[in-house]
């Protein structure tokens, strides 16, 4: 049904629960020649990893990477690379009440009424845990971007944690990497995390907006009228964990603007290549990259296993009160960065490729003669 | 490369440009035995045609659709049904400057870079105009669930135009199609046409937000993980023209909110089905329906195309100053209603016929006994 | 479902029946910029058509094709190329007995019992007149060869009808399209000639093998596994009504040969390419393409509507003995051969796309220095 | 660029070389609630391992079987299902001259013109040692067949091995299975193996025709025009390993009958069932099964890896004499077997659940009143 898999040229097929013995993507399409090694893509899973820090849950495992087929000699062949990750910190428990009760704002329940058997432990296949196999595949993407698109950069950053909010008058693409929350402020860290600490303590957990940045992304890129950048884009953002909502450019606030201030007016660089007056438009129009920076964003609800009690039912219809213990995130969009950063670099990859295979080299040139 | 089809099994090619002889939509995979006439199809398309009132733009074309295949005495067989509507109102004109000028927030320039050829009339494959094949289409997946999945209604209106949005207090269903903008409230037609005239005089134009519900829809119908319900009615509603952003249930406000706040409560209902307490999650979790009304929002850019002068270059590299005469609607989310309502009904239906596929009659039944 | 479609990035959906308005073809993928006209495709749909000589069937249609979409001042845009066919030749009549009545060796009962409907008009879409949107089709395919391969020639012929053979010793490749069976021995036509009047006075009817040979195929054209370029062929050659066996190279053959007979020596040739002395692979190795002709060869099963009486059975279960009238080919191989030559280069098209999206440039060289 | 998946609600995508760490299956759209377990795959292992007999290559391989997901407490979930093989039989070697030159009649040299990098080492992602994984699947798929369409049996078996063939009077279903040739007459055992052991002497390999039947599959399964159960089965034959062609039901043979010997009469049946005169059609009419066997045959071209030496080139360009040392099957059509059992399995499978998305239960019933 190749409903675990996405993209049309570079194919990526993510399997595996989080309690089972491993858990892993098969990637179909890597082009031939990109080095890759276990170190390149351990260096963004340890990125992502839980464990880090205070602020994610506090499950210790390495996740480390395997790779059983599709490198030789470390590069890649152009035959399907498969990613493992073994699941080591398997704790043995009693699942009794957790495998009868459905967690409100969980998919235990529509897994279950779906079908008729569900892997409840840790979430099973709708745990978090799977976006560790997206990291690892967007780690071989962004090694082929490298020989294919060089210059390509792509960088996410929370810009919103419930009451939280960035001031964009402060931004720095320097300070993203150098702090827990991936904020683009480093004078903000303490009050994000002052923030962040005192939900917990309130046993509560929050929202958050996180935008993801692609800059050096040549025009062309994408495809009217289904296979659309900002389409497959959303799709892939929209099929991370507790996402609720994707922007593209101005998003919501589209509906707001008139058209007369919402126009990008163009001009001719002097490079040759147009430039625009502003980028409302996020990198896209009709599908199709401009060569602006692609900016897409999106809303992460909280996460939903609080030690708050909440109601809910058993499977035998019962009633039931729900307190999820165990190891949780207070703010799941801090872990969602890195994973919505290695699904943009598997988008533009498989973009690139298709570009590549149906316009080959031919495609037009502003300012050419003729 | 299948990027003008959306869908897996119940699945939809459109075709066409603007101005050419015809556009249409190719379907392939509707269930046999499906009543489908051109009548019925009419019917939706009527809804969405332009020069129908003063708020769209004044094209004067009938829009009317023929079946060429797969249907046969009134009924589906199975096999590909092809729907064309020819283009009858192609006013011959010069198209001297628009042929070498880009548009500002158009796919002009987009379509040029990626393809170094590109039929500007109209705005060619670009332009709105090919969302009437998709109406169609919708047309058809009503008919097929009618008869699977029998009760499923659903409703597009606009909640948003610029400055003007709706009072959820006077939320009226019955409202919606008795107006021109297709909004629940009646007493507010009035105020929203007043504001658009305006905008129309001072040859702007502007944003709008559009929500689409579905009622009635089963629960378990979705699947984990990339072909989430959620992902493909995301992918579905950016995939109109002009659509910068799409919200399920809380959208983007699910940022804001605690996770004390954001659950919605189970409980058991006197039909032996689960009711909740709220419907933040939209009906959807873990990408499978809950049973609840599924919602969707998206925000629509205002339309480029307006009177008021903008900047621009040639083809050639040299500057242009742009307006767009002719006939362009102020708000291009109106007509984005009856689009989006037909994209609604093609997901559906598709993951209808993928949970039968897949599932049978094996789901999970709450309360059932062992 | 995309049942009705074929190929990865060049993609080919059929749609029409034989007696509804029309039939044709939607292809997405078509690279831009290549030359396309009515006139081009109209060539081959002329040497397809039915009613060209005494050989096959009656039918007296024009089988003139319509560009619908995705052609632009005579070049293809990017967008989807519709090609319509009309049917004009639909004589009205009485199918009272055929609509009830199932047909030996067609597919009458079947799309009867698995669609529960079926458009019994002239075999409805199990009609052999479905291959004239392929040949339409292939046309498109060739003229963006010519752009993306320079060199390729593709020709199908026949090799054998019933009890006449070719002599391989006389194969005249510039003869085959000279005569009415694309047999490659302009002094054997004569002979083909009077075996077929001769079944055809005797209510009877014959089956063929069609061998098609695609010369300048580059090499490294094709992938492993299931994409394999002789998998794809395959699955092609099959997809044409009647076929039953399908052979690549040496075929059924191979199964008598011993490994020291069947492997093709390789040899370094003067202008720095492999050379084989021999071609047992039929110029395929690993599904991937080795430079040399790619050789396939299929078996076409004698029509099943003869005059000669059958016994069969009718919808309500009665028995009844079947004469099918009407306008048959006695040896519908003949008229196979352009639909084959079509597919084929439909096939290498995908598959040189494919190539191009995938691995770029950087194939490997035999001979090259490092 | 998902070449090496196959399937369309139940996805197998295989990964992994000859001589990597490991190799593979991950499955997608197996439905849930399917009992499953190593124990049950890896019967259908040791079916087709290595090393089972004198007739096949003597690598000693255990081709242990694991399931890392999508099966849990013993049953499918409805989520991805990995199937994992290690390799624990790579014997560390010199690869100096076999990575240097290519190998006539293998992939050695296509791999290397289409990716320019290839794991030499066993073959690599060509080796036959891939099957190893598609038997894996198969075994699922018959599992997942028993509780969907129970009574469907699936056997293939070998008719032909160069110059033995067998004698058709004599078939033995019951034989099958026990014996080394899977040949369906016990007597004729030992000249089979004679015949082989005196070819192995001479350094010499033969070629096969392998047969494969489907009993019990119902009536109306498979789809046309370009899924159609023939093609399917079709591209799944050709994609095994050393495969050269592929028939249904009369197969090249088809090209010597008459229209009136072709025909398979239909008559009504005690059960209400429609019954047939013959099965030339192999079962399948018009791409859908008609209820009786459904018989594909295939041809298996002898081994390339001989110890006779042979002419060939090394990548640099300069000559090579090769003999293939090592352990190589002198009939690789003895392994195939298996392999095409399972690739039948997962077929029929993959048909009946697309049936079932788009047909459901309606379909058309002969003989039904009204």
């Amino acid at each position: 049904m190749s409903m675990n898999s996405f993209g049309h040229l570079f194919r990526v097929t993510t399997w595996g629960e989080s309690h089972g013995p491993a858990l892993g993507a098969t990637l179909d399409g890597c082009p031939p020649n990109v080095a890759v090694s276990e170190e390149m893509l351990q260096h963004w899973l340890d990125k992502r990893r839980p464990g880090q820090n205070k602020n994610t849950t506090q499950r210790n495992e390495p996740d480390a990477v395997k790779i059983l087929s599709g490198v030789f000699e470390g590069k890649s062949t152009g035959t399907p690379i498969q990613l493992m990750i073994e699941n080591t910190d398997q704790r043995s428990r009693d699942y009794g009440e957790i495998a009868q009760t459905f967690r409100p704002g969980h998919a235990d329940i529509t897994y279950f009424q779906k079908y008729g058997n569900r892997d409840y432990r840790g979430g099973g296949r709708s745990s978090a845990r799977e976006t560790a196999a997206r990291v690892a595949a967007g780690g071989v993407a962004r090694e082929a971007l490298k020989s294919l698109a060089p210059g390509i950069e792509i960088k996410g950053y929370m810009t919103r944690m419930g009451e939280m909010e960035i001031d964009r008058a402060r931004f720095d693409w320097s300070a993203i990497d150098q702090n827990d929350f991936w904020i683009p402020d480093a004078a903000a860290v303490q009050d994000w995390e002052d923030y962040l600490q005192a939900l917990r303590k309130q046993h509560d957990s929050v929202g958050a907006v996180v935008e993801v940045v692609a800059r050096g992304v040549p025009a062309g890129i994408g495809a009217p009228i289904y296979g659309k950048l900002d389409t497959d884009l959303a799709a892939a953002m929209m099929s991370i964990n507790a996402v609720k909502a994707v922007e593209i450019g101005e998003g919501m606030n589209a509906a707001l603007l008139k058209g007369s201030e919402n126009a990008d007016e163009i001009f001719m660089g002097n490079d040759g290549a147009p430039v625009y007056s502003s980028n409302h438009a996020g990198g896209i129009l009709g599908g199709i990259s401009t060569g602006q920076d692609v900016v897409i964003r999106f809303a992460v609800k909280p996460t939903s296993s609080i030690l708050t009690p909440r109601q809910s039912i058993r499977k035998d219809g019962t009633a039931a009160e729900v307190i999820t213990k165990g190891r949780h995130d207070p703010c799941v969009g801090i872990r969602a960065v890195p994973v919505a950063e290695a699904m943009m670099a598997c988008v533009i990859l498989d973009h690139i490729l298709l570009h590549r295979g149906q316009i080959g080299e031919n495609q037009g040139v502003i300012g050419a003669p003729g």
